[in-house]
């Protein structure tokens, strides 16, 4: 076991409380009072998670982003965010691009810390909301039998970041992704299983198997692709994109625009299948 | 105006959120259903707030309860934390402190983020609680004929820390400060204004003072201190004590131990008096 993996597998000793969902969710959801909360935090490092080189505007958006959409994968509704901030860079670009994210989700800033660094930036970022359907949705619960579903297409964040590193072409996927709150909302009582897809569909897609305990089939054509059909296995690879990834029961076709992309089988010894056969190699990005 | 303090102006524009408390509040204060929940987010970084030489587990500690003695100065009683972690130097020793420290004050941990990095490691801590008392107290509040009030010494982290750095002598207090949760919420109900001393005795009275819009009158005599008389004023702008400074009308006498430390006086030119006269030069850490 890596010292990560060791890391990892000692804070979940600690998490036993109900709300941490044994640190196998994208989020920790909490009974309080008559509501539930929902809570995520994301840490983002310079050189790591965004380039020295970038806006820092479009830092802060991908930061707030990508924390909204673990919120949209439990169908809840932003309440707002702290943000972590160490001071180093365009400081006043962080809070210009800051301010257009969070006027963009109609979300607030309750609070946070700043700090002066000595070294690479490191941002975090908390995001609250509320749910807005009960039982919430987990990585675990798909079912044998159900659909497979994606809301969108994958790659186009790994060609946009190709864009930016090379200084031409359309980075816009990559610097200011979407959180598709509305998309999990809607989907949020309907579904067996959700999770955003950030660290690649692959890598995802067997987390919500191993979540489920279940066995998960993807169709490798039927997954829709924002690349040259040559990079189709790169772009199943990738991350970034924030699509969400949902099992739905047999009967139901999901209403908001998806593509059933595979289905849920009873567990079988691997985990994951690409149309029949456990995939070899990186499915994505591990401890990102 | 610096830098940092125009990013801090700028992020206030932002935060215009009641449960905000415009930035200028140890915690954001959010009512939600029947419950009042009390949030805060501190960022620790290698080389500002701990010694890269330091052991890991007094980091976890010191990260976990300076967060909870936010809690503490409003009287809440904490639910949970998230934990934004980057990987680097003994993460095992990190492990044992924060479970000793969760343990210590029977906090769950309820989710986070872990990273890996590439420079000095930054540390982020999302603490939740929620309100035993309403109103919650807060910076503001401290009324003209008000006594100060400071539940112990200040200085013995500062002893500490030296002797930390010298490795010989009693490093406890710096390494594992006291989240004073209990006679916070002793005190939430009594309380003009109330919060923890985690940047320097008169810098944090200063902001007591700004945010109740009035003069604080500290007797320099008065206030208790764990180091030689010779080192008084150097004890009075030292942070890292985390005891409670409260406001409390002239009548009420604290029912846990504390120093009457000074009295609240109607605004006048300067916020801060020391034995009446308007201290000069820096009063605490500003920006950590």
């Amino acid at each position: 076991m890596s010292a990560e993996s060791a890391f990892i597998a000692a804070l979940r000793g600690l998490a036993t409380h109900p709300a941490a969902r044994g640190l196998n969710d994208d989020c920790a959801v909490l009974e309080i009072g008559s509501e539930t909360l929902i809570l995520t935090h994301d840490v983002m490092a310079e050189g790591v998670h965004f380039l020295a080189q970038q806006d820092p505007a479009d830092v802060a958006w991908k930061l707030v982003a990508s924390n909204l959409s673990d919120l949209a994968a439990k169908g809840a509704e932003p309440i707002g965010v702290l943000l972590g901030y160490q001071l180093g860079g365009d400081d006043a670009r962080f809070v210009a691009g800051l301010s257009e994210v969070l006027a963009h989700y109609n979300v607030p800033l309750l609070g946070g810390d700043t700090i002066s660094g000595t070294g690479a930036q490191v941002l975090g970022l908390t995001a609250l909301g509320r749910a807005t359907h009960r039982p919430v949705p987990a990585r675990s619960g798909a079912q044998p039998g159900d659909n497979l579903w994606l809301t969108g297409s994958v790659g186009a964040a790994m060609l946009a970041f190709e864009a930016l590193k090379i200084g031409s072409g359309d980075s816009l996927a990559y610097r200011r992704p979407a959180a598709l709150l509305a998309q999990g909302r809607t989907l949020a009582p309907l579904v067996s299983a959700m999770m955003d897809v950030s660290d690649g569909l692959l890598l995802d897609a067997r987390r919500m198997a191993e979540a489920s305990d279940m066995t998960i089939d993807i169709d490798r054509m039927a997954v829709p692709i924002a690349t040259p059909e040559a990079r189709r296995d790169e772009a199943l690879r990738w991350g970034d994109d924030y699509q969400l990834l949902v099992a739905l029961p047999a009967d139901i076709t999901p209403p908001v625009p998806a593509h059933c992309i595979g289905r849920v089988l009873p567990r079988g010894t691997a985990p994951l299948l690409l149309d029949g056969i456990a995939p070899v190699g990186t499915l994505g990005y591990e401890h990102r």
